[in-house]
């Protein structure tokens, strides 16, 4: 048979193989923040090993759930968590409507900024102060006040929002899991309310993708108004054990992939790695004083202690964050030879 | 310009369009098992509304959340919830287990077929049998007594496993609102675990669209073996105003569309109704004895009374199913001149 294309449209055939595929081929590579080391291949090899239809390890794409961690696992978390940071700025904005705590500890710490009275109030403390800004009023009121911050506020190193403070290879990683028909899901120790207000838009998991810590709520009709209001009582505490119990309660399918960063993970971490089949089980590993910060067993938060051991006798993926990404925060300039 | 295809492509584009794509239009049709009544027609209307994207009333395929009742929703309730017996069944089955159970109510009334005891206990006898059949096990061990009964049990009056006493009407708007990017969840009073072992099978919703009443569990890890074991506690009991409760707690999006059959769906549907935008609010009105059961205002399972004034007065739909409904179960015969 005849060529039955003109000389014009052969040339323009040959123009695409050579010049416009090699680039879109180039675009489509996965996690271009992540050097090609240990870390990337263990994750490339899990996800092509479970979308594989002819791989003993094939996984539908039903069961594909991949759960997250959220801080110090998709965004920093110092030099507190971010969502404290908002607790502590929610207790100066409103401290006119309460004027006993300018006498009340652990509030009169925040007010003054005295640091060792605040540390030295300890979990109940902070409890009082998480309890106090996050209930006594609807969800959707909460919305609204942790968005006005989230807009407004700043962190005290990089002076940028601090939903900008999210880990670039942890996005595309989410971003690779998605066009391989993965659920991803966080599933973290912030309040789900909190989490739920930038998670669509800042790592695109929607709100019914967000697993916390939550509140009490009551529903309310008054004058044909419905609300739900947020109560001082916290209903569960997503943190350690009560991850792999919220994962069951609220998705009821075991995940197939777990990333965390700290002892607060081991048990999601557990959990993952009990199931049937291939799993893949990551450890983000804060070792970048420079980029970000370094600590790991004595820290105070994100402690990396029992995991971490867990993780090197198990063969879990520990990403070293120095040597593994390229980059930090999708602010930083690309590293010298990163593909953008 | 020149035609250019010849005649014979010509002649078999006339016949595709004469004949191949009216009869595709036919089975796409939705809703073949509900006549051309007011329910139907208020139930497309309001799809085609909210999916137009020249529409006012245009919602995103993200905001799409459908919620449902289960228990005289989408399956029968009669002659008890069909979850009661299989704990009825299980006190019976488990009962060498617990000698003491043949002397104390209200699990001697079980044993005995005492049905004037076991009405004595009320409500909190339900709770001690329900509690003693769901909970001190593994999750995983009470999925699989629930699919086995599931599997095995046969429902008193029409003999069928329960799972096919499901309305095919609701079934097809299921499939509609999927083949329009809703997202459908189940909102029930039922134990989430229990839904979840059929639901994705017989209604096509997935494990984590299934929001139901839940019991404390705990996570245990012993000898290396990870697992989730259920206490003899309800943490949430997802009935009435514990509905718009579990809702914002597990989606954290409002719904657009929410569909009931007694006063326990009240607030579900007020909460609803109460978002902006254009939304459907739907019950089911049981009015056919003969082919399934009637009964509403007064009845002990199901009754439909405030839910049934406020609808009629808000104009939400009502279906009745004896006139809206060509056909109840899957396993019916099709009704005279029904579309299959």
């Amino acid at each position: 048979m005849s060529n039955p294309l003109p000389h014009r449209q052969r040339f323009g055939l040959a123009l695409l193989f050579t010049l416009v595929l090699p680039l879109l081929a180039h675009a489509n590579e996965p996690l271009p923040s992540w050097h090609d080391g240990p870390a990337k291949k263990s994750i490339i090899a899990f996800v092509q090993a479970v979308t594989d239809q002819s791989s003993k390890d094939f996984v539908r794409p039903a069961e594909r759930i991949a759960v997250f961690d959220n801080d110090g696992t998709l965004w920093s978390e110092q030099p507190a968590y971010f969502e404290l940071l908002f607790a502590f700025d929610e207790v100066k904005r409103t401290a006119a409507q309460h004027p006993e705590w300018k006498t009340t500890q652990p509030f009169k710490a925040v007010l003054e900024n005295d640091h060792k009275a605040l540390a030295a109030s300890g979990m109940d403390g902070l409890l009082k102060i998480v309890g106090a800004t996050h209930s006594g009023m609807t969800t959707e009121a909460f919305d609204d006040y942790a968005k006005t911050w989230l807009t407004q506020a700043r962190h005290p190193k990089t002076g940028k929002p601090y939903t900008e403070m999210i880990f670039q290879p942890m996005l595309e990683m989410l971003d690779y899991l998605r066009s391989q028909n993965f659920k991803t899901y966080i599933v973290s120790g912030g309040d789900t309310g909190f989490m739920r207000t930038f998670a669509e838009q800042v790592y695109g998991i929607p709100p019914e993708q967000v697993i916390g810590t939550t509140f009490v709520t009551a529903y309310q009709f008054k004058d044909g108004k419905a609300s739900i209001v947020r109560l001082p009582k916290v209903a569960h505490n997503d943190d350690g054990p009560g991850k792999p119990v919220s994962i069951d309660a609220v998705i009821g399918r075991r995940p197939i992939l777990a990333f965390g960063n700290s002892d607060g993970d081991l048990q999601m971490l557990q959990w993952t790695a009990a199931g049937p089949g291939k799993r893949f089980m990551g450890l983000v590993h804060h070792t970048d004083a420079k980029r970000e910060w370094a600590y790991d067993r004595q820290s105070d938060i994100g402690r990396l202690d029992k995991a971490l051991d867990e993780a090197n006798s198990r063969g879990w993926t520990v990403v070293d964050m120095a040597t593994e990404w390229r980059r930090i925060y999708p602010f930083d300039p690309p590293a010298t030879g990163q593909v953008q």
